[in-house]
């Protein structure tokens, strides 16, 4: 393909190579936002909002899914009679379920969704017929018109925004994401701990669990393993796009793209771990027999009980209470 | 002061001191949330949200401070008849102006003070009445009530999602600042540049430089420089924060105390950046005489005229400006 | 004090306030080398070098300290004849020691003594005599003497060379103070993990463990917890660093006057938390009487034997070893 | 390929690719490697350290070509008579040369030579015959044998730390990729600031520029562009290496599978920009008619003359130069 600019002069093969780089790959994902958006508006396409625009919709979808899959509701319901210690500093503190253990994560997850919906803000913004910058000085356009039919909320004004803005709606992407991916590793992080044979709280089917080829008895959780470790490649990726842009001089400039590569990696993993989050939830069975709650874990309702009861302040109930477990 | 759960058993100092740490100072600056909190509702104060909600409130007042001096406007209009090249790969590329180039700095800001604005949705949801994170069980406490007297917007429900939400509102508030930082960063990148003496096109009154023990002739534009540096600053309090509560497993844990010192920090590197801005802007006067623009600079607004007026392609515009150019 | 290049004209307070900002405090730990630095070079000192090569000798000698000490090789011998199980996947996997766990982070923290002194090599280059990076042109000095005399390694060539290593010393010594902070880290969390009620393998003493103001029966290991934490604080004050001096233009800017800050906090933490181990590591206390090795944990070990003593492939091995444990 | 520790339960697919994700691509480079090891020690290959050897080769390989290259030296020697002014605070500060600006960088990159090959400590560590962490219990091995027949440097000891390093040497080598990609991407800074219309230090070829697709007059200096963006890419990396292990209870765990990929990505993009380098330094052309120094950039020197031949302190001197320039 001849490039537009092209004048005849030899281009070195090396700097064609170090610059196309990961585009190619990259770029066959933005072909039918291209193809969409040409037919609007075809001078002046800007990958960015598009791109964002595209992708965006895709990682919304899967949270949706997750959201009409409702695992962890349904784990709530059918394990709603299970109970569980609640922990503080790791240490049995109070007596809570798998209903509320479960309900706390899936509470996050949909506060993440909120979180993800909140960057359309920034990625409804048309950044269309601002050319390289600083508008189509002689051209008769009516960006409005084109930023309607293309379904963006606004046009981004003045011009000279555009470019600045490079990475901002990308970094709230990744940084939402980010968050998304913490909570799953967290909860992952729950699972591994309920599954080690020293709490026993759960069990793993065969088929979500792979073995040792050392060692034969073994059973490992490498799914939520997994999902506990993409919380560094999300954190990665944001740093990664943060950095990109940090100290540029204003007008565009060719490292912001660079910031499709962490952009692409982390939706594709944060969507990846959803998919897998559901089937994974569901082949969870706790095994109350095995969960005990410490005999002392009821000593902060007996205090409440106490202050209700006899009318005397917590700090005395608490003393009282503390009096009693120590024997 | 006597520790509610001390029970005469022997402290080791050294573990007291570790673990009160950077503390005191921090807690100092939440005293006046507490007072206020502990009066609607004394034994349960979660300090973490009502922290968020109180220093949120003082980054919302310093940006919309910024709004009202509005000291980038002032500049455009100021300066609103000085040229200056749009750049793009730092090369002159299209014709722009004082007034176009502050604006797009001026979007963005306002566009971080949106980002920041939404950070309310996380902050705004009361976790008071979670106590240890697993509710108040044997106390009848009415936690909307509560909620509403503090002006939060909803309770945080399940009781459980309480503490793994610990970060998250404060993350999103050290995202934003990291935006926000950047932005003035690129903005102080690009006055650096036309500061130069081979750009020359600005002054800076001597009130605002610092001079050299070294070379006499010399003014330094520090100020500008630190606003640059400080987007690595607001960068690393980001990935502190986001790894303080990574991987954690469900439940309160100590480690979350940590927080405070990157989001204080990061608040109020922005908030004295904020602070030094508009009477930095205020101070710059551009040098007309010393911008010129290069006389290729119309080229791609004569190819647009082109294609109107002879109604040829925009390849061949191009092609034909291009070569009139080459000679 | 005047400002040498003080020529009279009015500083805006605000200017000198935002480019002091934190300078004062962080200033007063380089006093000491300052003078000393002074005496033998007195104009053109540059405190960068200086500042690594002080804190350098102090986090070394910190680190020797906890060497010194040995507190895990005590810990070893104390428990030698304490079996642990040893975990993959979080999962009981072959037999192993108390003396085998602490013996393994022993080795690592002298690994990273080991890397704190091989920053060394970056610290120890002078700096003295480039002035503002460009020489002193005009001035007869002998910078090998100076470097000398300070006990330099070598002294810095060419002069242009000391300026664009300004934040790689302090970078590395950053960085292998996460590699450190993240092994205590990882210490910690195994210390948390052994401490649950459900493994019960360790207790800690009164002295080394906070209560709740909520629950009277708790007993919580803070210093671990904030162990734990403080690899996240490392990771920051690493990037942050980093971002410092990315895409610089060559030459002194201000904003390396940033650099201190990090440097200062990752230090501080680090010799902290080597203080609390040591005493912490005494207060552990095994109890092997609730350590139990899951009967499955010497498969391995059987396939081993069956290959040596029937000389039959570990493939073998392993599928006769699997099928007597099924059944 | 039939699994060792397949028992014929049926392995859910989305388990299966979820756990092998990007493993396939990533393992292909590991092959010749794994051949190798296999001769000398087949059951109880571990990918990370031979992994880590190899790559290590490789970028070694890759950063002594350059040093062979040694591109900045012959432009030193080339432009050997240019001058240019010498930057501080961005501003002109005192008199310099095209041979001393680019002797700085060519001193920075061997120092970053010298700190890769310090990585060689961490590397040069066998971990063959440590098996799953904890030896080979029944198993007659000689680890020092296997070790000295691969090339390590010393067998690592105990089997405990062989997982507990797992990231600490591919972390480092990370850093200082990082500080190395740092170098080159403020020297590419450099070069984009010297080839602005207003400065004009520099022309490139066309064969290493590209051009605009709407503006026909357009030179893109791209290649530099990405050097300079390349530095965010390797923090990220380093990020999310660091990320990976951080909190991570003692023993092998999945979560260490995911350090392959920040590995490979940033040791791809320290080798790819080493490659385009050398052509890239040897097309820049510098313009001596176009470098302008400042008339008063001499002021220091003056003063250090004043100082020496007049004997006064250099407080004086400084003044007195200080004036003269004033008026």
């Amino acid at each position: 393909m001849t490039r537009l600019w092209d004048k005849g002069a030899p281009l070195d093969e090396r700097v064609l190579h170090y610059t196309a780089g990961e585009d190619y790959a990259l770029d066959e994902r933005l072909v039918r936002h291209d193809v969409r958006a040409s037919i609007a508006h075809a001078e002046m396409l800007h990958a960015q909002g598009l791109l964002t625009q595209g992708d965006f919709t895709a990682i919304r979808a899967g949270l949706s899914a997750l959201a009409v899959a409702d695992a962890l509701d349904e784990l709530a319901l059918r394990e709603r009679d299970t109970p569980l210690p609640g922990y503080t500093h790791l240490q049995q503190a109070m007596p809570s379920s798998v209903a509320l253990w479960g309900g706390g994560f899936a509470a996050e997850i949909r506060d993440d969704a909120e979180g993800l919906r909140q960057v359309q803000r920034r990625v409804g913004k048309s950044p269309l017929g601002s050319a390289a910058g600083y508008g189509t000085p002689g051209l008769p356009l009516d960006r409005g018109a084109t930023s309607a039919r293309l379904g963006f909320d606004v046009t981004q004004e003045p011009v000279t925004a555009v470019q600045l803005s490079r990475g901002k709606a990308e970094a709230q992407l990744l940084f939402e994401i980010a968050l998304l991916v913490q909570d799953l590793g967290r909860f992952a992080a729950d699972v591994l701990l309920f599954y080690t044979q020293e709490f026993g709280f759960l069990e793993l089917p065969d088929a979500f669990t792979t073995g040792s080829s050392i060692m034969p008895q073994k059973r490992n959780p490498d799914v939520f393993e997994l999902i506990r470790g993409r919380s560094a490649t999300a954190l990665g990726c944001l740093t990664e796009a943060l950095g990109i842009f940090a100290k540029l001089p204003s007008g565009y400039q060719r490292d912001l793209q660079l910031l499709k590569f962490p952009l692409f990696r982390s939706i594709d993993l944060a969507l990846q771990t959803l998919d897998i989050l559901p089937p994974a939830i569901d082949a969870m069975k706790f095994r109350p027999e095995r969960i005990k709650l410490d005999p002392a874990i009821h000593a902060a309702e007996e205090a409440n009980r106490l202050v209700v009861q006899e009318g005397i302040p917590f700090r005395e109930a608490y003393r009282r209470v503390g009096a009693k477990l120590k024997g």
